[in-house]
């Protein structure tokens, strides 16, 4: 590399750098607002975050930067390792999105994400959708701008896609989700309608938090969540977020009434975690090093929810644990039963509750809004008749009012149209993971059996924390599972699972 | 105020405010960093650190900046209230001290900050002041250098007195602190001859720690600490910190056998909590409502510490709680012996631990040494011997060695050399707002010996809090007690407190 290529590489690498300590330092205000920030604080809190914000934007934009870029883009490509094209082409992307869309737009867009979540919060409430319409009317009229300003070739909502779920689009994604559609339907069907249906009572009951929240500790530092690389606290919404590889921070949130919801949820955001503290380090704060898309990041919290954590193998090697700490409910509780108990299917209105089956319908229904809305075939005022209509047609359940229904959810009052495809992404990815593992590893099941979990960790840090950004996601999946996307995995796996617990016949 | 003088004043206020608001964010990572972040998050956080500097440093030395100012100063001094002429005021203070300094000894001192806070961790760990010479050898030369770009007419120690001490100088200082040493040394002398000594080995016992945490939230919170705008944690060293006035984090440490360090420890940060959540909020983030001097600061925690707290009228509150809380040690204990016992006089070798009447001396000691290093007249080589002299002269008592003599404080391996006297100014600031107080509301002791601290938080808030830095030190203390800084108002309380305890005679 030639002394002024090296130097100008240099030079980005400093900038690049710099913008990610800024973000970390973002996360970790968002951390702090969420699980430590006094009630008064909040008011100068917004305006230290926007602050920062307003940094950030400075440094991503700079035109300096923009040159800098350029002109490395410009020279011989294979004067770089694949790390350093992962971070200019990383570096290119980033600064594309912030540079392309004009001030004001995002300006705008900017206002309504602030205002649209206190109508919706409001709307919730007082259960008016009519008065949440205007800002789903906006945004998606917004948003359809500035796609048109990122990439004027691509469909307004494969650009929005693009944004969480880099690399995918409606053309990937429908095919997929017809598949799901048409075999989840029917398969929950079959276990609504089964006549054997597995006693799950003994989950409720009165749990204490100081036993919970120990136990919690013990199963996430048994799977490999490092404790001196991070935190576990409570917070509203479970979640994963901190400032750095090496300062991680898991929440979760206790109900007395109920173990299980906190416990999984603190598996869910170890998963996460693990993924965070397994991106490499060595190649300091730089794009390369970064976590993949919203799905692959869901595919890590999801295969050690669900794919270990529910497995019989799992509750066989905790179940003494289990029964030790909540000795009154579950004392008595054989291993099969409680299997069976932690993974019942029952459609319910309520996504975020949703069991593993009946969650990508909840996917599907918005993804299909979504859709609609985007290219004009949808009205938003006609949106809660068509959410209901669809519940029924799904899940067989029908909202009796909007904030069970179409009002539920966070993400349009902020504008994240697109986002919600890679939950269900995550999970297909989990499952072929998961085959994948269990193809190369005979012993997989021996291992969750006797808690060695460090072999399914060093598995995923190989394979795929360590990885960072040098693949896309098609390149990754290909790579590790040796095929792409396919959601015939993910209904095996269910139909065979389910078929065991609910003593289906016929299930091909 | 002609439109173009208001936009540009306009402009600086929001240019303050960025700079005050990315401070904030400042004081929330420092907080983590000592209360939340995991040991291994450490490093990350140090350059998450630096690249928040740099970008305050961008932002305070902006050459638009400068020129606004210099503008605005141009104008008519008699267009601007109050509030903004100390907004002007602070803001070319604040521009000239990140201005005037050549960048290259900016970043020596800044380098040799982080290498001497190594250098003195191991230095003090192996009893070993020779391996520490040389930091503070470079550091003093290093502060003369800065002094003379800040200001060639002032003597380079004066200079950096003012960093802390704004207006302070060794000729206010000086005559002050020879005061306080000619009469504290034989007072002290006579308190340790006397043959009265309070009983205080009650003060030691097993105490648990969450009833020590649970009495100093209850008593922060009858003195005034407002919990929705702010929070008590645990940390190494206690200390007040946070982001904004809305929250104000302090911080304790417990130590087991102790429950009285900790207690007095939560009062003297609770002291520092009042004095930020009573800062002026209606002015903005601007330097109009930021707190004063290092001295004044330290006046409001050593005033609620000592002046109320280790009053009788204090214990005679509070003794029945502590008794209901640790009733094995207390239960037994009457007034009069618990209220000397907390005021027990003993020379000790740690400046930390000084009660308030040896505390000056340790302070005296420090600023003589500061004094001669940046005279010359002080050779660092002979500190070890010059410290263990002047203990034994003025409290008595020998370092055994280096440890627990002249390398104690961490204040020299970061170059802050100046600050020790402003904890001295602070103990006799406190002690003359109390004569003021009292003076005023001859109910005071009432007050207290009834838990109503409103009135006395109340006079604080109005006569200091919400001044913000619309005065000078001088002004305030002036406007407030209607004296000058009088050193002769904290002697006379010393002798008057500790006569009676000690039953000394023949002091005047």
């Amino acid at each position: 590399m030639s002394q002024n290529i090296k130097e100008k590489y240099g030079q980005l690498v400093k900038q690049l750098e710099e913008i990610s300590r800024l973000g970390g330092i973002r996360g970790i205000l968002h951390w702090d607002q969420e699980v430590i920030l006094p009630e008064g604080g909040h008011g100068a809190r917004s305006k230290q975050m926007s602050a920062l914000a307003g940094v950030i934007h400075e440094k991503s934009t700079d035109p300096d930067l923009g040159r800098l870029i350029d002109s490395l883009h410009a020279s011989d490509q294979d004067l770089f390792d694949a790390n350093q094209r992962c971070n200019l082409r990383e570096a290119k992307r980033d600064f594309d999105m912030e540079t392309k869309v004009p001030r004001e737009l995002v300006q705008e867009i900017s206002e309504l994400e602030s205002r649209g979540h206190h109508v919706w919060i409001k709307a919730r409430e007082q259960n008016q959708f009519s008065d949440f319409a205007p800002v789903i009317e906006k945004f998606v009229e917004l948003k359809k701008q500035w796609a048109n300003h990122i990439d004027p070739h691509k469909a307004p909502y494969d650009v929005n896609i693009d944004v969480f779920e880099r690399g995918a689009s409606m053309e990937q994604i429908n095919p997929v989700f017809k598949v799901l559609k048409a075999e989840l339907v029917p398969l929950i069907q079959a276990i609504q309608e089964s006549e054997y249906q597995p006693e799950d009572s003994f989950l409720n009951g009165d749990f204490p938090v100081d036993k919970q929240e120990a136990l919690g500790r013990v199963i996430s530092k048994d799977i490999g969540f490092q404790f001196d690389q991070g935190r576990m606290d409570v917070s509203v919404h479970p979640f994963c977020g901190g400032g750095h590889p090496s300062d991680v921070r898991i929440t979760t949130r206790y109900r007395r009434d109920n173990f299980a919801e906190s416990l999984y949820a603190v598996i869910h955001e170890t998963g996460h975690g693990l993924y965070e503290q397994g991106r490499p380090r060595e190649e300091g704060d730089l794009p390369s090093g970064e976590s993949m898309t919203m799905g692959i990041h869901e595919s890590q919290s999801l295969f050690w929810e669900r794919m270990i954590a529910q497995s019989k193998s799992f509750c066989r090697h905790y179940l003494d644990l289990f029964a030790a700490t909540f000795p009154e409910k579950l004392k008595n509780v054989g291993l099969d039963e409680f299997y069976e108990a932690i993974n019942v299917i029952r459609p319910s209105l309520i996504r975020v509750e949703a069991d593993e089956a009946t969650y990508p319908l909840h996917v599907i229904l918005r993804y299909e809004i979504e859709q609609g809305l985007f290219d004009g075939s949808i009205r938003v005022r006609d949106l809660p008749k068509i959410w209901n209509d669809k519940m029924e047609d799904y899940l067989g359940v029908r909202p009796p009012n909007d904030a069970q229904g179409v009002l539920q959810d966070v993400h349009w009052s902020g504008g994240a149209f697109g986002y919600f495809p890679s939950y269900s992404l995550g999970a297909m990815y989990a499952c072929q993971f998961y085959n994948a593992l269990a193809k190369s590893a005979p012993d997989l099941d021996r291992w969750i059996e006797t808690g060695n979990f460090q072999e399914i960790k060093s598995w995923l840090n190989k394979n795929i924390h360590s990885q960072g950004r040098l693949f896309s996601t098609e390149e990754l999946v290909q790579r590790v599972t040796g095929s792409l996307l396919d959601p015939k995995q993910f209904m095996e796996y269910l139909k065979k699972k389910y078929g065991a617990i609910y003593r289906l016949k016929g299930l091909n």
